[in-house]
């Protein structure tokens, strides 16, 4: 069979059994995630052997230590991925939820019904727990996953997949909702992203350079969460003292996230009396600081940002600060050089906050809170398949219901159109 | 000025006045609304004449009858797009509703606000009151539009679109939310398809072939509106009085749209009561019927349908008919040659009422009512931007909602992550 073929037919297996799955009762999906969780325990042994093959041959091909690290499978690992299947079980099963019900004046009754999304394909790279964990939210919502893993990971993944996909199929469901492309031909992913037949989005997960290259090629909807370029604006109506322990956690508390402060923005009324402080802070816990001219003025030894650092999205212990006057530049600022991501304002000024989380057109907009919130978790989604700078169908953090669609749901009682 | 160079600053300046437009005041976009169709009516004259250029071209490049008459624009055609923009200026403003608003453990306030999606992409063919119809609904959503219609009525849409213009920067508005793509270089539109940059999402019109043609070559996310393969599928248990006046109406009432019945499915057990004065009636109406041998058994001269029958969008007075023996076998016809658009079933049976709307996969899915009320006007939208055959963001009618998205607004009191 060609790769092409092989490929359709894998994407023609998932799509029916996203049929199937898509009328499945809760408790079945539930129980099925639970088994898997216990299967992949018992089988921990096995996985981790197999496992160390693909570590082997990574380390042979060159791969830096710390790819190496996330590509390897530990004990706790296999627990951690286990345990995550036992958390999707506990949550809400998003499918079936009437989401508007209304009556039309000829007595039609028309409710929009929650569905699944049909087959999600997911493009990753190389940490093996995706697998479980996108496999079991895809599943969950009710749908069938494609997925397609970084090729050092490959005899991990499809091992880890056949355990979920055994599963399924003993929970009495298709196991071909759990498709795995086992190939390492780089081709298959363009072929994959060809089938708008069968696949009804994409997910990829990994870096810019993934996201971008998937996006340029795609013919399935792609759902991107590109990078998280985040701000935060202390106002001259800010209680300085919250200001410093927002901003300080926002840059400081986990700086390799997409939602971490990269930008922070002092207006120009309160930069003496605010930046030399939270400057020495941010520096004592090891952060560089990298400012405009008036940022190097208030605090001498400061490096210059330079129109990059603006853009910037360091995932690093460094901060680029700047000075405004006034809160239209920040506004204006944010716009331009922002990600769209999450940005805050600190201020006790009602109308400066007002205007902040109107104008600023970003998924999430804070006033007087970390940037560090945008998650599926602190939303209270209960889990997070990423986050979307997408404006279609998902923005911001996406949970459970962000993998559903709907349909429109009529009964008539012989009505005709006149 | 390169071609790229002039559509790229053309999608520059759309999402310079989209950010603008977003946080305009509902009664400011109603008033610039009826102005344009104000304006539309005080300049009929002079877009007649314009409009007879883009007919006596067409003529000469021998367009056919039928499309010089979609392109021509004559006063009752002019006044019929002024009150389409004076109704839309009628419709409630979806823009800032809140979605979904709650509160978490850690005291942040967290609201899903709509907003618009931004730049709206619409590609067109040769009707020029797209241009008006399409313009007014993204307004109207907040959002700017770049416009491409039919190289056939350049002129026509162009004289259009900077009357609509006009009328948005007298109301103190962005003009620049209004483009059109005021070229016939065909390679325009690649250019445009790949401005991921300006452009949120593309919304083609027209036929099944311009929309595949788009979908190939954009980066832009395209909302589809493919064919509209629907079904009747007519119970063992079916009210047949009923049933016959339904898929009579689903048929005939008018033929030629995607949400008029194509195959028409009956139960063994009532085939030979239903088929014969059903099919009659249906004759007598100028519907070509064509069957499958057990349909052809009950109703002599009636025409073989072949494989391809099953999947052809007829758009005309001709209607697949076919026997089943059962409803799993109905419901899977339809969900492997339907085209997920809408599909009816004719039963008093609940159980089988439920398994069918449960069971087929399709925007819309009724029970005793014709498919023909698959429309926004019909389901309460009060306008109609077309109906989507995809499953991401906007599935089925799409009203002014499903030109927008939404933002996470979250008030904080100091929170931090810990």
């Amino acid at each position: 069979m060609s790769l092409q073929d092989e490929i359709i037919s894998v994407c023609q297996a998932a799509r029916a059994a996203a049929r199937v799955l898509a009328g499945a009762a809760t408790e079945g999906k539930n129980r099925c995630l639970r088994d898997a969780a216990a299967r992949l325990r018992a089988e921990s042994g096995r996985l981790i052997a197999i496992n160390s093959g693909d570590v082997q041959r990574g380390r042979e091909a060159g791969l830096s230590a710390a790819l190496v690290d996330r590509l390897t499978l530990t004990l706790a690992r296999v627990e951690a991925m286990a345990k995550g299947l036992e958390e999707v079980a506990k949550l809400p099963d998003p499918v079936g939820e009437t989401m508007a019900q209304w009556r039309r004046p000829n007595g039609l009754e028309i409710g929009q019904v929650r569905v699944p999304l049909g087959v999600v394909g997911i493009i990753y790279e190389s940490r093996p727990n995706v697998t479980a964990d996108a496999a079991a939210l895809c599943l969950k919502a009710g749908n069938a996953v494609v997925l397609r893993g970084g090729s050092e990971a490959l005899a991990t993944n499809a091992a880890i997949a056949a355990v979920l996909a055994d599963a399924v199929a003993a929970a009495g469901l298709p196991g071909a909702a759990i498709q795995l492309i086992a190939t390492a031909d780089r081709e298959a992913v363009q072929v994959l992203l060809r089938q708008d037949r069968y696949i009804d989005v994409i997910v990829p997960r990994g870096g810019e350079s993934l996201i971008r290259a998937i996006t340029e090629s795609s013919r399935v909807p792609v759902i991107q969460h590109y990078a998280g370029v985040c701000h935060t604006y202390v106002d001259e109506y800010a209680d300085l003292a919250m200001a410093e322990r927002i901003c300080f956690n926002a840059k400081v508390q986990r700086p390799g996230v997409c939602n971490a402060m990269e930008n922070m923005l002092v207006h120009a009324a309160v930069a003496n009396r605010f930046l030399p402080p939270m400057i020495r802070r941010l520096q004592e816990a090891g952060v560089e600081i990298r400012g405009c001219e008036r940022t190097r003025q208030i605090a001498p030894g400061v490096a210059a940002a330079n129109e990059e650092d603006w853009r910037t999205e360091y995932l690093d212990l460094i901060l680029a600060v700047k000075v405004v006057d006034s809160l239209p530049e920040a506004i204006a600022f944010i716009n331009t050089v922002g990600s769209g991501h999450s940005d805050a304002i600190i201020t006790e000024h009602l109308t400066h906050a007002r205007q902040f989380l109107a104008q600023v057109d970003s998924a999430a907009v804070y006033v007087n809170a970390s940037t560090r919130f945008t998650d599926g978790y602190e939303f209270g989604f209960g889990a997070e398949v990423g986050i979307s700078t997408n404006r279609l169908h998902a923005r911001g953090p996406m949970g459970l219901r962000e993998l559903t669609t709907y349909k429109y749901v009529v009964h008539g009682s012989g009505q005709i159109r006149e």
